[in-house]
């Protein structure tokens, strides 16, 4: 990276809240003495985990979850939020347990993924999870989640599924994709 | 897919709004009879684009640009919102002129992808742009963005770099990769 000098920030300040969700408001000085608001997402939490699960070399599971933003089912991997305490493998394999019924005795961590720096701080642990084991933990789901077999080889047809869109899980396939071909 | 059945909206309010944001809070019964509130963010806007910009066969371009989520210099593509009246294609070209001084001849639109489906209904439209030419437009940012050369064979290398995290960025680095890679 070039020596950028990260903007002056002159004020912070809450501007919205509600349950979920806390914006702020950013007045910026930049370094060339330009001054601009900007709003931001403050950063709750401990940072959330993505796992990619293989069932077997031939066999990735994917899960089917009602999302609120788009309002439908989307295609994608197991995920969600660190609890106060927990180590991110810790995270993936009891996300695992509540989202598919397996856990994992091999966890590999690949690249920690921001979802859009531009508005929020929030960080991704993405994991691959192999010599899965059945066991199930209660999740605090709504209803129970459809577990879907994808053949692992398939990753076109993957990425051709309109249900599979978040940028995170598309990332999250292509690196393991990634990893299993350096491997050979 | 298969058939689950959409939860019914049995409510739906604005419940924190600022200048860029609104919160929407959604009461939902999902088809198990279960209740649950949600949050998500409204979609403002016409979606936005992401551009791959290769300068020729072996080099890729990426820019250094302030993201006030994560208070640090981000390294990422060109990207930005869909004007009114845009389409995607126009709004990729306007985005490489304004953030590193180039029009493409040549754009290829990979997939559509979603940021956090179970907040945010926005979408991107993500391209690899071929066959530049040196053309700037005045953008809207407060400072001239760095442009940085990137060798396109050290995928790696990129993957390794702690300022390249955008999940969105690497979803469409490895679509290119696998892009190219299929085209041999």
């Amino acid at each position: 990276m070039s020596e950028n000098k990260v903007p002056t920030i002159l004020s912070l300040e809450t501007c919205a809240q509600s349950r979920l969700f806390t914006i702020e408001r950013v007045q910026l000085r930049f370094s060339n003495g330009i001054e601009r608001e900007y709003e931001r997402m403050k950063n709750h939490g401990h940072g959330a985990v993505m796992v990619v699960p293989y069932l077997n070399d031939e066999t990735l599971l994917l899960i089917e979850e009602y999302a609120c933003g788009t309002h439908r089912y989307e295609l994608g991997f197991p995920k969600g939020l660190i609890d106060k305490g927990e180590t991110p493998e810790q995270a993936a394999n009891r996300e695992l347990k509540e989202e598919i019924g397996y856990g994992a005795k091999k966890l590999t961590a690949l690249k920690s993924l921001a979802m859009a720096p531009t508005y929020f701080a929030s960080n991704m642990h993405i994991f691959i999870a192999q010599d899965l084991y059945q066991e199930r933990l209660e999740g605090d789901e709504p209803e129970e989640l459809t577990v879907v077999e994808w053949a692992a080889s398939d990753v076109s047809g993957l990425l051709a599924n309109n249900r599979f869109t978040d940028g995170r899980c598309v990332a999250s396939l292509l690196m393991a994709e990634r990893f299993f071909a350096e491997k050979e």
